[in-house]
């Protein structure tokens, strides 16, 4: 196997090399560290490479798992035991500077890990570094004015979507074999649909949230990314405190077959207007494909959805101004915030009380009028597009849809926001390319606590179709 | 027994004369209605009096309980059984008009019950009617411009506190055995102080508010009103579905032992300035008394007591709009509200969602910190005035403490919105009466669900005193 392969392996790949003697974590880890040399200056992925500690923890691993004769020495950790994986800058690492994409926090460096890097530790993970990300995890671009913006790998005049764009292009790079982000409205979707990755929003509060830093309580939550969808349930399984991290699920043929009794919703109302051409074909080439494993495809019918985003909206102003007033920055430090994330601030002291209660009152009837749709109309999951355009261009800040010009990051939002609103699963798996070449993602939304469905469907729906890759990146 | 007597007798007595024959359900209930027919246009206690129900409800009370020598037909529903009560005009009753003294709902009738009305029906209690109250909860005067001002049984030219204006001066007035009311910051304290009753304001969701029409979810609590300690309990046991409601915890002189381990603390930094020298005696009369009685009364620090007021308004202030609002009254119907109502309403619009979320961070610290200074100071209950100073006099807006003018609504509020913030128990018991005559309280504040406690503390209290009832109505 070839650098670039070993590169762009899968998980289990590795793992099993790993445990042939045929490849050592950190053999493994200088690979990436020398990709991440070589790359991350054309794409920004990296706020914080952490080579020591990535390669002291490396060499832990190759111990614990190569330590070969004497039994005793010898600790397999399982699926995640040596891999290489990034974390969004928004989480908390002790000793290793937490920026959340912002100039305020530039020299924060947290005395603690936050418990999902201690599971992620535990779990044997080399941590290469701390990845770029929309400032304070406030917006959908990634274009971030303090440490540069992030770069598409399939595209490097256009954004990877945000707020975890640069685990999303280290991913899709093959600058770590997978990263943890968050999500608030569409924070891990969006990117990993832009940069042609898999994306795992989870349930609301299922991920120990304590040491990431907030936008807002009520809608964040924390996922991984990772270029395939066992790869992504790997993760997972390590943050949300699954039993058996050994093994993942079993699929294949298997769940070929499951996809028989299956029932995916199509929201009509949501998707019907502003999809792009270029975005539509791939979704529905999708569907086709989902339908040929034997899904049954149903037009659903979900009430309030289109009332989630001005929601959505308020919810997430109001929190993310009081979090950063109570920080102490806003007002106070105006000047150090990029342009977009204060105007949004400004923005966020002028919700009412009034209107943040009509928001959560929505909130809860939209939890209830999700569960019981898919219930009463038997859906398992919803199918929808991630995003409805491919990757805009850098600074782009209307996109052509149709005959009309709409804001960009509302566009990036808008298929997203629903699954933050009723506290729900949603994954985002690539379904193919526009024309111009550029990846677009397919999402899916489940009950509470469904991930293990959802990834059991994306993981089927995922072996219809190879795995691409950027071709500057894995030539 | 005379009249008069009889109507200012315990429950405990009147169920003892139930059950030696010497008293009928029918013949009590007709007492009440001639009482309140006789005193209620004076008063302004009840808005609605529900004649026909209480009498067919007495009737069945008779029946199960004088049953007499058939045994079968005999049923005993406890301490309750029988006995004349009313409830504030905020709590549903099925097929009687629930005004929340307003005019908007003043033909609203519920086709169900509260639940909480349900328990107290299956006790077998007689409903007399709906008291009169402050406009929708939202005041402390209960000088009602729709059904006219509830006068104080003390001296008319006075308000009865409010919002359960009408419960407090019906018990006290000797127009029913007990009342249930609502307390969102001291509505059931504050008129139970100022018309020398006894107020129990329950742990928050203690007992189940469905079916009360809401002022401030996050702050609204509902608890009896009654003329003793022991009343009280008894009409606290059945809407706190505690198990034994056939006899009242032990007390007496048992008790009066207990309070020698008793350590209570007095928050001297909220009640040293703003209080009248006229309420300070009576409740440093109450301190010696419960000192003789073996109290340890200690100097008790409690942090953020003095931000609950402004927190404890602004999340007030903005959920009872956003429930006006929501309900479609505000600001459709905003000449169909009385005027301070409206311009509370109105205040609450003015509250932005950071200092609403910045209020309930306010909240969620004073809950912590409550919790740990009673721990770390090892106090059992705070004790402090239930309000500082006694009735004011109808339309008066500031009220004179010591040297300064200061507004009597805040007032009548400060020292009873910490045990709302906090969501704690609390209870008023009458401590004596100013140079004019005119009752004052004594405050108890215990930690989350210890009720019990509080009840067992006001009883020993309050035997150490005679209970003093209104010249004109007990005469």
């Amino acid at each position: 196997m070839n650098e670039t392969d070993l590169a762009f392996a899968s998980i289990a790949t590795i793992g099993e090399l790993f445990r042939k003697r045929e490849l050592s974590p950190v053999e493994l880890t200088e690979l990436m560290l020398s990709r991440i040399e070589r790359f991350n200056p054309q794409l920004n992925a990296y706020i914080t490479v952490t080579a020591d500690v990535a390669r002291a923890q490396a060499k832990k691993a190759e111990a614990e798992l190569c330590a070969g004769r004497i039994r005793k020495a010898r600790l397999d950790r399982g699926l995640l035991h040596g891999i290489p994986i990034s974390l969004k800058d928004n989480i908390y690492t002790a000793g290793v500077r937490t920026t959340a994409g912002s100039r305020i926090l530039h020299k924060f460096i947290p005395d603690q890990d936050a418990p999902l890097v201690t599971q992620l530790k535990q779990a044997g993970a080399v941590i290469l570094g701390k990845t770029n990300m929309h400032e304070f995890a406030y917006g959908v671009t990634s274009n971030n004015p303090h440490y540069g913006p992030v770069k598409n790998p399939w595209d490097r005049a256009r954004i990877p979507g945000g707020s975890s764009g640069g685990s999303a292009t280290a991913v899709a790079a093959g600058l770590c074999y997978g990263s943890i982000g968050t999500d608030t409205g569409g924070s891990i979707r969006i990117p990993a649909a832009l940069c042609g990755v898999v994306g795992l929003k989870t349930t609301l509060h299922r991920v120990n949230e304590h040491g990431v830093i907030p936008l807002s309580p009520s809608l964040d939550c924390i996922g991984p990314l990772a270029r395939t969808v066992d790869d992504a349930e790997i993760l997972s399984q390590t943050i949300l405190k699954v039993e058996n991290t050994k093994t993942p699920l079993a699929r294949g043929r298997k769940l070929g077959r499951r996809l028989a009794k299956l029932r995916l919703g199509l929201p009509g109302e949501l998707i019907s207007d502003a999809i792009s051409d270029e975005a539509r074909q791939p979704f529905e080439a999708a569907l086709r494909d989902l339908r040929r494993l034997g899904a049954e495809i149903r037009d659903a019918s979900i009430p309030l959805l289109q009332e989630t985003e001005l929601a959505g909206n308020r919810i997430a102003w109001a929190e993310a101004t009081r979090y950063h007033q109570r920080s102490g920055w806003f007002p106070a430090r105006t000047s150090e915030y990029g342009e977009d994330v204060r105007s949004r601030l400004e923005a966020g002291t002028k919700v009412s009380a009034v209107e943040y209660l009509e928001a959560l009152e929505v909130r809860d009837k939209f939890i209830q009028q999700f569960r019981r749709a898919m219930e009463s109309q038997r859906i398992d999951t919803l199918v929808l597009p991630t995003t409805p355009i491919a990757a805009p261009l850098i600074g782009e800040e209307t996109t052509r849809v149709g005959k009309v010009d709409l804001p960009t990051r509302a566009l990036l939002l808008r298929l997203n926001r629903p699954a933050n609103l009723a506290g729900v699963p949603a994954i985002s798996v690539p379904c193919g390319f526009t024309p111009d070449g550029l990846p677009v993602g397919l999402q899916l939304i489940g009950p509470a606590n469904t991930e293990s469905r959802l990834l059991q469907i994306a993981s089927a729906y995922e072996h219809t179709h190879p795995v691409s890759l950027p071709p500057d990146f894995a030539a």
